[in-house]
C-alpha cells in the first residue's frame, strides 16, 4: 500500500559503457535496483558498442553450438556474462545490453557514465535532446581533461554537453576485484545546485514534469565556485513524483556489501584526485626502483598527496576539501592502491630498475601504448607553467623533468625538500 | 666575529641510548653538530648500555689482534661502529659513546631519548637533579602508555619524571634504511609553553641562567589541554646566552639531505600515531592475507586513518590536529610504510593464510615474543570501554575480536560500514 506522498513513479537506470569497469558498475548497479523495487526500475540498461565476439573456449558459457562470432549485446543478455570485457563473471539478469545508446538512455532518470573519455564528446551529440530533461548524471570516468590553459572535469563536460547535472564516482576501485565482490570502498561527489522549486509549484499542489523548467537561483549560484561550473546549465528540478535525487539515494544504488560508499559534495576533488595520483605513483616508481625502500616510498607518497591537496585548493577553491584528497577513497585509497601495483608505479619502478626511459618500458611493455601518468604529468605541468606556478609543485615538476631527462631520481630528494623552506 | 647579540654559548647534545634506531639518531644529530659549529657543540654524548661484545668476523671493523669480547663504548669509540646494533654503518667521529648516563647528560641543554620504553623509568630516577634544568628534551620513542584508565605519552612521562619540556619525534623511519642514507621523512613536535620571562629579566638586561625560574603563566596554560600536559612542571626558561630553542633549531639538528623533518605543535598527535597505526597494520594484514586484493587493504588503511583521527580527537582534545595523521610523515606515511612490510603486517597477514591465530605466528615467527599491534589492540580497546565508546571504532573493535576468536576477517567490511550510517 502506498503511504500518503510517497513517491509514484520509479527511477530508471542506464549505464553508458560496458568495458571492464562499466560492466563491474553497472552489475552494481543491477543489484542494487533489484534489491530496492519500490524506489528503482528493475531492469538497468546498458549501453554495449557493439561488437561481433566469438565466446572463449575456456568461458564457462563456452557454447559448442555457438561457436561462430556473434553480437556482444546478444552473448550478454543470453548469457549474462561480458565474455570480452569482463569474463567469468555473471551479471544479474536484469542488466539489458543495448547497441543503441539512444534506446538505452530512454526515460531514464539516472545516466552513469563509463566509457573512455575520448568517447564523451560523440556520445553527448547523439544524446542531446534524447534525454530526460531532468536526468542526473554520474560519471566513473577517471581523470580529468587539463590544457595549458584549463582543467575540465569530465562530469562537467558531460553535464554541459547534455544540460543536465552530473555528479563523479572514483576510488581505490580495480575492476576485476569489484568484480569478483573483494571488498573496497568507492566516493561519490553529488552536489546539484539548489533549485527554487516553489515559484513554479502550484498552491497546495505537487509540480508536475511539464511544469517545472528552472535555472539555478542566482542566491545559490553564489555558492558555487567561480568557475561556472553549473551556473550555466539550465537546470530542471526533478519531478516530486519521484524519489528526490539525493545523497541517500545514489548510496542506495551504488552501495554493497562489498562496495562500500561515501557520499561527499566536493567533485573537483574527487575528480582531480583520480588523475594527479597517477602521477605520484610514478614518483613511487622512481624511487622504489631505486631501492630506497619503503621510507622513502612512504614519504614520495605524503609528498605528493599533499601537492593534489594543494593543486585542488589553488585552482578549484572552496568547493575543494582537503578532506576530499586525505581521507577518501578517491584521495589517500586511491593513491596506496596506484603505488603498489598500478601500471604507472610499475613501469616507472621497471625503467629506473633497467636503466632506461619510461617511453622505453612503455614501447616494450605496452606496445608503444602511453601510461596516464606521463600525459598527465606534462599535462600539470604545462597548466602549472602557463600560471608561473611550476615551482610551488616540485614533485609534481621533478616527475616531468626526470621523464625528459632534465633530472635523475637522485635528485628528488633535495628537489622536494625546498618545498617545506 | 660575534655579531652583538649573538648566542656566547653553545648547545651540548646528548643521546640517550644506542640500541639500532638510537645509534642512527645520534649519527644524524652528530652530522649536523658538526656541520653547524656556531650553535652546537661538535661531539655528541650518546649513553650506552654497556656489555660486552666480539666484534662480528663480517665486519670491515674486524681486528684479529681484538679477537676477544670487549665493551661496546670502547669499540664504539674506537671504531666508530656500533656493530651489535648498527653494524657495518660508520658512525661520525664525534659521537663519543659513554657508559655512564649522568656523566653522558652532564651540561647538555638537549636530550634525545631514544631507548626501549621499559628504561624510561628508571633512567628518570637516575638523571634525577643530574640535567641542566633549563634542558629541553626529544622523544624517539615510539608509541604511547595506554592502560584501560588512561593513556600517557612517553614525552610527558620523560617531561614530568625530569622536569622538563619534551617533544616527539616518529615518522615512517625504519632505522636501517636511514642508516643507510636512504632518503626519508620524520616529523617533530615540539610546543613547550610560552614562559613569561619578562618578570624576571632585570631592566635592560638579559637574564642570567640562575635567576631564571620560572613557572608556566596561567594565560598560556589556558592554551594547553585539559590534560595538565606540562601544567605541572616548573619549567624554566632558556637562558638567553644559548640560541632558542625553537622550531628552527631543532629542524637543524635532525634534518639532513636524506632525512626531511617537518616540524609541527601536536605532541599527541605524533605520539598517537607510531601507536594507532599498528593496530591498522594487522588489520592490512588480514585483508591481504585473506587475498581481497590492493582496493580492500586501501580501503581497511583509510578507515584505519580515520579512526585514528577521531581517537586523537575524542581523547586529547584541540590540541590534536587531522593533519597530523593524514598529513605528516608520523602519520599517513608511517601508516603506509608499517602496512607495505611492518613485522604486524606480516605476522597477521601470515596468520590468515595459514588459518592459525597471530598468537601461533607470535610463536614460531617471533620466538613467543608479542607483537606491539597485539598489545595496543587490547588495551586501545580495553580504554575504549572504559569509557563506553568502544562501538564508535568498529575497526579497532574488529582486530581484537579476530585476534580474539569473536569475528572473522570476512566480517570487517560489515562491521566497518557501520561507522558510516
Amino acid at each position: 500500500m502506498a503511504t500518503l506522498g510517497a513517491p509514484s513513479k520509479k527511477h530508471k537506470v542506464t549505464v553508458v559503457g560496458s568495458g571492464n569497469w562499466g560492466s563491474t558498475i553497472a552489475k552494481i548497479v543491477a543489484e542494487n535496483t533489484k534489491a530496492h523495487p519500490d524506489v528503482f526500475e528493475e531492469d538497468v540498461q546498458m549501453w554495449v558498442y557493439e561488437e561481433e565476439v566469438t565466446i572463449p573456449k575456456d568461458s564457462k558459457n563456452f557454447d559448442a553450438s555457438a561457436d561462430e562470432p556473434q553480437k556482444l549485446t546478444t552473448i550478454i543478455n543470453k548469457y549474462h556474462e561480458n565474455v570480452k570485457y569482463l569474463p567469468n563473471i555473471l551479471l544479474p539478469k536484469n542488466i539489458i545490453a543495448n547497441p543503441s545508446v539512444v534506446d538505452a538512455v530512454k526515460d531514464s532518470t539516472i545516466l552513469v557514465f563509463n566509457l573512455p573519455h575520448q568517447f564523451i564528446g560523440r556520445i553527448s551529440k547523439q544524446l542531446e535532446g534524447q534525454i530526460l530533461p531532468f536526468a542526473r548524471g554520474i560519471s566513473c570516468i577517471k581523470g580529468v581533461n587539463v590544457t595549458s590553459s584549463e582543467i575540465s572535469l569530465f562530469s562537467e563536460w558531460i553535464g554541459e554537453g547534455l544540460g543536465i547535472y552530473c555528479g563523479a564516482l572514483s576510488g581505490a576501485n580495480i575492476a576485476n576485484e569489484i568484480a569478483a565482490e573483494k571488498w573496497s570502498e568507492t566516493t561519490i561527489a553529488y552536489d546539484p545546485p539548489m533549485i527554487d522549486s516553489r515559484a513554479a509549484t502550484p498552491q497546495g499542489g505537487s509540480p508536475s514534469t511539464s511544469q517545472i523548467n528552472l535555472t539555478i537561483t542566482p542566491a545559490d549560484d553564489e555558492h558555487k565556485d567561480a568557475r561556472g561550473r553549473v551556473s550555466k546549465a539550465k537546470l530542471k528540478a526533478v519531478p516530486s513524483d519521484y524519489a528526490p535525487l539525493d545523497h541517500a539515494i545514489f548510496k542506495m544504488l551504488f552501495h554493497r556489501p562489498y562496495f562500500h560508499v561515501r557520499m561527499v559534495d566536493d567533485v573537483a576533488g574527487v575528480s582531480l584526485g583520480g588523475a594527479l595520483k597517477n602521477i605520484v605513483a610514478l614518483a613511487a616508481g622512481f624511487v622504489d626502483g631505486r631501492g630506497w625502500g619503503d621510507n622513502a616510498k612512504a614519504a614520495v607518497m605524503r609528498v605528493g598527496l599533499l601537492e593534489m591537496v594543494k593543486f585542488g585548493k589553488e585552482f578549484f577553491g572552496h568547493s575543494v576539501h582537503a578532506g576530499t584528497f586525505t581521507e577518501e577513497s578517491c584521495g589517500v585509497a586511491d593513491l596506496i592502491t596506484s603505488c603498489s601495483g598500478g601500471r604507472n608505479f610499475r613501469c616507472a619502478k621497471m625503467a629506473v630498475e633497467r636503466g632506461v626511459g619510461v617511453e622505453e618500458v612503455e614501447k616494450t611493455e605496452l606496445n608503444g601504448q602511453k601510461l596516464q601518468g606521463t600525459s598527465t604529468a606534462k599535462e600539470v605541468n604545462s597548466f602549472l607553467k602557463t600560471r608561473g606556478k611550476v615551482d610551488e609543485y616540485p614533485l609534481f615538476k621533478a616527475v616531468l623533468d626526470i621523464l625528459e631527462g632534465r633530472n635523475s631520481v637522485d635528485d628528488i630528494p633535495d628537489l622536494v625538500a625546498k618545498a617545506d623552506d
